[in-house]
């Protein structure tokens, strides 16, 4: 069923009709769809424009067709243009022109931006969700091995030793902001564009606050034109799904490197990982290679919309019906990656001994600096002792640790015995005690605080106070 | 003073010194640069790594600095690679080698990182006061010319009458609803990272709690690895400004049009255009134009960063360098855009008699349809008849309200001569009275809802129970 | 049929088995799957590594295989993994272990870079062909309003009159570049990676030449390291159709102008627009609105995938499969927008009257500069002459056509009679007859010099002597 | 100077003022928009526009302002809006009211895109070097280790033993191709846009071929209002270089991470990279961070400038201002990154031992499958054995190599002794010997083809006949 006509005697270009036809991806709105005209036929039955007789036909009428769609059992036809037009034809094929009332007040413009924003509104629990899930298994990951240690890395290069509980927590808090951004969003994302008609708002007395409490929108848009062409709650979901993307290929990136021959601090299991039954050591890192490239489709989505946006006057335009293929994908891409990631995070086994070999008593020379500055000298000074002294290291090709007390007492008179037990991978992770530090009760402090945080379901960070990730 | 040395005998290359000199660009952050090191030499002194002399001196020192970068005064040196080595190579040359004691503790990864959170918490509110400005010119347009009808479109095409207020208004939300993601995101950019030391955590018992509250900061960041590489903040900012470029462009579009010969709906004010002797009725909409383009330049922004983020491992890595340009021209970009457009919407002028003559009766049929449907005709059954009417209306080369009424009888029954009132445009403006919609009231109602978000301040919103745009 | 195994006991995650399936798009690549392979076994006969009756069972079996896809007979397998496992499985069940020996010294890895690069050198032409439509039909609507005079635009303010035909030529020529780009890429196209192996090149002795001329390729990838991880045939093919899609968008934002209510200047089609039956006199331009905001999704995809490129070490990467979406949706998108575009051009109609209207007198005020230049007057001092006559002019309220010549000579001297004769629109056009100018002749030349690129197909455009358009 | 007024009585807003002014950018192009002014005063004389004295008196004006220019002592005024505009008072003051006649014909429109194609004119040359300068670097590390063996990655896993000598050829293949990009793209930047106008041409007999001879363009655009806003040679230059940033940034990630502890494959020369005094091992390789974060920058120009080109009407927009940083920033970012990888590349050493260490036997089992294929076995079969050979030396522990050869042949009866000259990487290598393979002849002929490409400067490339690179 088209809405309106070309003048007669004329037919639309096919090529033209293929283009504008957004039935073959729209159809995924069709529950968001009837949802919404359920309780649009409310509405207007609460504003005298329907009979209880006539909601109650219409109602049951679009029921109906929701089961035979979820059945598959409904079958398009070549003229239904979008999910919207193929609903209200089959409707009007079952409940006869009674049909023909639930258009009241209503306009296409208003009706789609609803029924997206349900959809996310639905899809957006799933998401935290999805980030919980991830988050947990690094916790697990964190829990399972507190006192694992391994170097930390800047410029790729090894440079402090860390635990391992606390690499897997820097990501966590990572995709614990996304959370927050996500909880941050959802107030712009559930206003209800409904009642704003075309562009200037119906002119019917529907009840908009009973609307919106009905299909769990949280909030009026207040402007009638903007409702129509508001797309911002699309860009921010491309932004915050680019931004989760973005984390993901921080932790695959990580991951790939330390599944490597070369680093050999992660065996992820096999059921992440594809092979070569010729080459049974090598598992290719598949999943996390697909989820760092996964991140440049997330950008895609965001950047392509912006630029659709980019520019157009105000009001409804055709360009935005762009927005429901990025919002489709983005959504399934999500969803897959946390499910995956979170399945290979959980079950990845870290390998000790070689993190172990990878620890450096190079990585420690700061520590003796600090050491010094601990007993009053200057920082700037102490620096410039230690580098003396690991210039003498490398000339007699002896480790620090190697070095006689008096030789470093020639170096500054500050040295003690206590030297050499600074020199100590485990004992300087544990100087790193202060809040968000790499030592073990900071770690702790850290666990139980990030389980605090995924404790709180979605609906409850909506609705509590909300704390600063 | 470059903190690091090549190798004895060694240099670096000419050429990749000044790639790798940041100085240009981020000698923008000194007084950042200098209030976080006031406040670190503070928290040495209470974790008793200074003493009261020591620290006085320093702080003395930094401010003495300050002075001259405010001045002009200081002069930069060659070996100056970045900021923060010029302000301590200064403070040396001032207060000797105490000042060797101010980087005890901390490393230039959550300096920096400290620094530019700083600049942008600077910025925060005067982006959340531009963007206000912005608003209160759009409203007082539509507080001045609250009873100016004019069409509004959907494809560009004349749809339906609309208040030219309400066209403002349209406007207005969707800034607001920027400066409630800038209010969102606050939290999160007010995170602490300054303790994390190079990325595993300072080794000294300092109090970050206070240092937190003594720069303004309103958490701290919960683990020191991702606090040196979170960059989270930068994307969110890059982001929001796209989104406010985003609506720049779409009002600057309007105008545009609006401000051209064949629309010829707003008189720009000279001060805001460029024009030409030869042809003064001409002026050139430079500045709207301009607003318009530079929201590629923020999505292009966006997206470069987003691409330097994307595929780096955990831990400081130098690619975060690139995090401040983009931040720099992103904020000033804003700052100029909505100072100069908020200039241009408060003197711009509506042309009413323009507006009045692009008000096609033919833009109220629907309002016939709607007539119909108070009267108990089906939606789709009036929208039939009213489709004939215009036909005929058309056959018959007059307008619909010229159709004798036992005409319309013949298509339907229902009519009566109250339908001779329906095709008037303030009327068919008066009847969208519903929250959201274009009669007097509801855009009154608007304006006091828009005047109330207008009147909190960037902290008050902070601090506040957050309404929902 | 998986080529390589997970450890005894163990399976795939379904999750992660589904995000790594690529068949639900890669299937599209059957037909240039089937050709190479084809091709590669008459490859491996030449180099002794099948006898001539394998490499007929294994052709006759990969052509039955084909034919199968070709009728939708094919059925797919939950295992088959890819489009590539999914035909060697069925031609294994059809010829049975011979079917083996057709991987000989082929790798995933250069067979699915040689299988998109057959896709894109098939589509290449068809794109050429597309953009030839659309130039024919602008070049079409030149020639059939040669005569047709209407405003150009600088910063959308009226500025100089210009032919119609010099607009229509305008949008062609950008499509000229854009035909002139494809032609470029194309010998970086069609370089053959097959024989590269998985990474370091085929250990046998194929004769790469006689492969590349068998499949039409141009010249042999010269490093297999190189040509199993190069997509700069991805990259810069999506940037082409970027541009392209930019270039369309331009074309869509001046007839969405110029079909609107205000400017009037073109009528479309209604085979090209979707109405109202309520409105008739309202034709949406959805054709046009979809073109413009493709250029979004175009962008997007380019954007997205140099994402995914960017910091990827060198070898076969598993982020390379994101390769193949974009690429799809881009031809797609390409194909349907220049047919319907094409069509829409072929069937508009320009609206002489409406165009005669819009010509103010007031945009030949540099008509009159350049007549006092001519007759000697230093181009800055006749423009400071002809503006005081313009305010003059204004101050009167009259054109300037109607002021009287002894007025004019007191300004200037140097005017005469001939004045009155400048300021026709028409005459304006005709002094613009420089190459490139819209007087008439030139006009004609200009058509003159597309037809002859036009008349080039790709092929001859390929290997002709290239001009530079 | 400004050349156009405000209504008397009014002035600019100073924040317009400030967003509106170019010089502060634009003032990089004066040496060309000096060039283009000297060939346009010419063109003008020859027009009989100018008299021989008058032409001279202005060319010798705009060679002394130049010379002021050059050496910093020209004196902005603040009313100089753009560079055309103060050199064109510069001139007037200098030379009298004869400047004025300078503009004769031409206008801003088509002298600022004639600018800045002179300016990309000439940095294309310089541009072309920068890469062949990269490429000479990675021929001559791949000239002086020939017979240097390394591991070849793919999904980051150790594949097949390649040449240190292959590796560094795959990128200086991909910067080739970038050569041929650029180069393509000559022609359509080398297009003089020059007597267009404002849009339709100018009205004078100016010889444009001799104009374009005289700037060294190669062409004349064909429509002079496609000529003035026609962006296409910015964005293609925007995407070439981005494309090179992406070939930069998969060279940085290989030298990355072949420079840290874990693969140590090369050493960086302390020339480039930063360093601590405490960590001497440990070398920051800052250089390579900051080119693979450049590829992030410069898609975002990209990006950002294909954003503001989206939608545009046809004619010049003010948005086209926003071409000259995107394309300044890009040409510096080539420019030093080109001669910072170039000097990285000369001077890294590999690492022997650590390749050698790395090259594990099991990176061979390809080979033994190969080698039963060369026996006849279906290269399925053989892989079926060899992997069960595998399996069958990790349950004893063994490498391949110590199985003995009854065993193998319980496996399969093809295998002799003949098997154990198979398991040596070099060999494996050398087996590679086709067009583009690894082995050393193959290796050698690559250089060769390099090095022909390498030897044709950008001019003769331009001239001669194009190879398929």
């Amino acid at each position: 069923m088209r809405l309106w006509g070309t003048p007669e005697g004329s037919a639309l270009d096919p090529a033209f009709e293929r283009l504008n036809a957004s039935l073959p991806f729209d159809r995924r709105l069709y529950p968001h769809d009837i949802r919404g005209s359920i309780a649009w036929a409310r509405a207007l039955a609460r504003a005298g424009l329907l009979t209880p007789e006539e909601r109650d036909a219409i109602i049951a009428g679009l029921e109906a067709v929701k089961a035979e769609l979820d059945a598959g059992a409904f079958v398009f036809q070549p003229t239904d243009e979008d999910i919207h037009t193929a609903i209200e034809r089959r409707l009007t094929e079952r409940i006869g022109p009674v049909a023909g009332k639930l258009h009241t007040g209503r306009s296409r413009n208003d009706q789609v931006a609803t029924d997206l924003r349900l959809f996310l509104m639905e899809a957006w629990p799933r998401l935290d969700q999805g980030l919980r899930g991830l988050e947990e298994a690094l916790a697990a990951q964190a829990e399972a091995h507190l006192d694992l240690i391994m170097p930390g890395y800047t410029h790729l290069q090894r440079a402090q030793p860390i635990r391992y509980a606390h690499w897997c927590l820097a990501h966590a808090w990572a995709f614990e902001r996304d959370r927050a951004r996500l909880r941050d969003a959802y107030p712009r994302l559930a206003t209800l564009p409904l009642g704003s008609g075309a562009l200037s708002g119906t002119p019917f007395p529907i009840d908009r606050e009973a609307l919106a409490r009905e299909l769990g929108f949280r909030s009026l848009s207040p402007n009638s034109l903007d409702a129509v062409s508001d797309r911002d709650f699309v860009a921010e979901f491309l932004f915050i799904a680019a931004m989760i993307g973005i984390h993901l290929s921080r932790l695959a990136e990580d991951l790939i490197l330390f599944a490597s021959a070369e680093f050999g601090f992660i065996a992820l299991d096999p059921a992440y990982t594809t092979g070569s039954s010729l080459m049974p050591q090598k598992r290719n890192p598949d999943a996390l290679e697909l989820a760092r490239a996964r991140a440049g489709r997330l950008v895609g989505h965001l950047t392509g919309f912006l630029t659709v946006l980019k520019g157009l006057p105000s009001g409804y335009n055709k360009d935005l019906q762009e927005d429901k293929e990025p919002v489709f994908d983005t959504v399934d891409t999500l969803e897959i990656l946390l499910t995956v990631l979170s399945g290979l995070v959980r079950t990845m086994r870290p390998r000790p001994e070689r993190m172990r070999q990878a620890l450096e008593e190079a990585m420690l020379a700061t520590e003796l600096a600090d050491y010094l500055v601990r007993k009053g000298v200057p920082f700037r000074e102490a620096h410039r002792v230690i580098s003396e002294l690991v210039r003498e290291s490398l000339r007699q090709a002896k480790p620090l640790s190697a070095l006689p007390l008096e030789l470093m007492r020639r170096h500054h008179p500050a040295f003690d015995a206590e030297v050499y037990t600074i020199l100590d991978p485990e004992a300087a992770v544990e100087r790193r005690s202060i809040p968000g530090g790499t030592a073990r009760a900071a770690v702790e402090a850290q666990i139980q605080a990030l389980r605090a945080c995924l404790d709180r379901s979605f609906q409850e960070s909506l609705s509590g106070a909300r704390p600063d990730p």
